[in-house]
């Protein structure tokens, strides 16, 4: 039997760090997923640079004037680009802009997005700096489906990160990312298997069940 | 060496069940406190009882009119009580009023709480049922320093607890509760042991570490 691969895009702003990590899940066998393309709103997004060097089509879309947003002939640009390359799943990785209607209509219930804490604590951007200036003594990561809030879709998987007294914001970042890659992985294959069936606000998995 | 007892006292509104637990970890030899009193704003909360049983002094002391506060004058009750069994720490264990200036000020950096959430999410009343409607995959419990917000001050401990699929706000909260039971005990045999200390929101355990 040849097990089908979730054809997936993923759109990033920065280094890729979490591309770099599915890429490697895939690479290893771990996930049944082929990252189509990769697609940034920043032309030279590392992103970009780390698809191409495994062979996964990476393209710059012009996002647009606005700061925060697509516009949205842009985001008209960025699902036809999902379109041609017939993806079914969107993950974001470190995707800095907020999808709206026309992107998120395009593709409902079909993308994912991974945030560095224990949603709904810390929300929007530098949750891990959020996070430890707050004082938190257990800080996390988050996959949740994609809504129009932001990062308040419902949530797939949590991971629990403890915070040390002699931490930085940046140890912390560390020891988050870690659980980034592992459930990021985790939660697609999720997807890829149907496993995944959202009841209301909650994500419940299907089948054998999976420890966040 | 006898070992100097810290003498805590008690605000409970309930069954009391983070009240047996500090007891009964005080009797197991694992807490280095006496409580000298537990005072409730209800007259007939089970926590009274369980305080008698243990022979410890049990006060219901009226609030005054007010539904979520107590008046002026009740807090100054609450004080003078509080001061009468030369009470050094506070600890809340359910007590469902919030605390304003005058005992505030009164018990300044010592009176500590207990939540069954991981703060900053699901504050206020009924956060297992928040936590679980909102659909997180893992919640848990804070122990924290009180202030004048509702459940914002400095975080002493958190302990997560995972949220599993075939949970009810039933099942959830036993499993949270257990939590509760471990980590405020710790939470007050580090303030007996004079190891706390805060640094803006965040608090330091000096001395070898305890894992939340």
């Amino acid at each position: 039997m040849i097990t089908r691969r979730l054809p997936v895009g993923v759109l990033a702003s920065g280094r890729g760090s979490n591309l770099q990590a599915l890429i490697d899940h895939i690479e290893a066998g771990r996930l049944d997923a082929e990252i189509r393309v990769v697609v940034s709103d920043v032309k030279d997004a590392q992103a970009l640079e780390r698809a191409r060097r495994h062979g996964i089509d990476a393209c710059y879309i012009d996002p647009g004037p606005r700061r925060t947003i697509l516009t949205a002939e842009a985001e008209e640009r960025y699902v036809q680009c999902m379109r041609d390359h017939g993806v079914e799943l969107i993950a974001l990785a470190g995707f800095m802009r907020i999808l709206k209607e026309r992107f998120l209509a395009a593709h409902a219930g079909r993308i994912l997005n991974i945030h560095p804490a224990l949603l709904p604590s810390f929300p929007g951007l530098q949750a891990q700096r959020q996070a430890f200036e707050y004082g938190v003594k257990v800080s996390g990561c988050t996959v949740h489906f994609v809504d129009a809030g932001i990062d308040t879709g419902p949530i797939i998987i949590q991971a629990s990160v403890p915070v040390r007294d002699d931490d930085t914001v940046a140890s912390l970042s560390e020891r988050i990312l870690e659980e980034e890659h592992r459930i990021y992985a985790e939660a697609i294959q999720l997807f890829a298997e149907g496993r995944l069936r959202v009841e209301g606000r909650r994500v419940i998995i299907e089948g054998p069940r999976v420890e966040g």
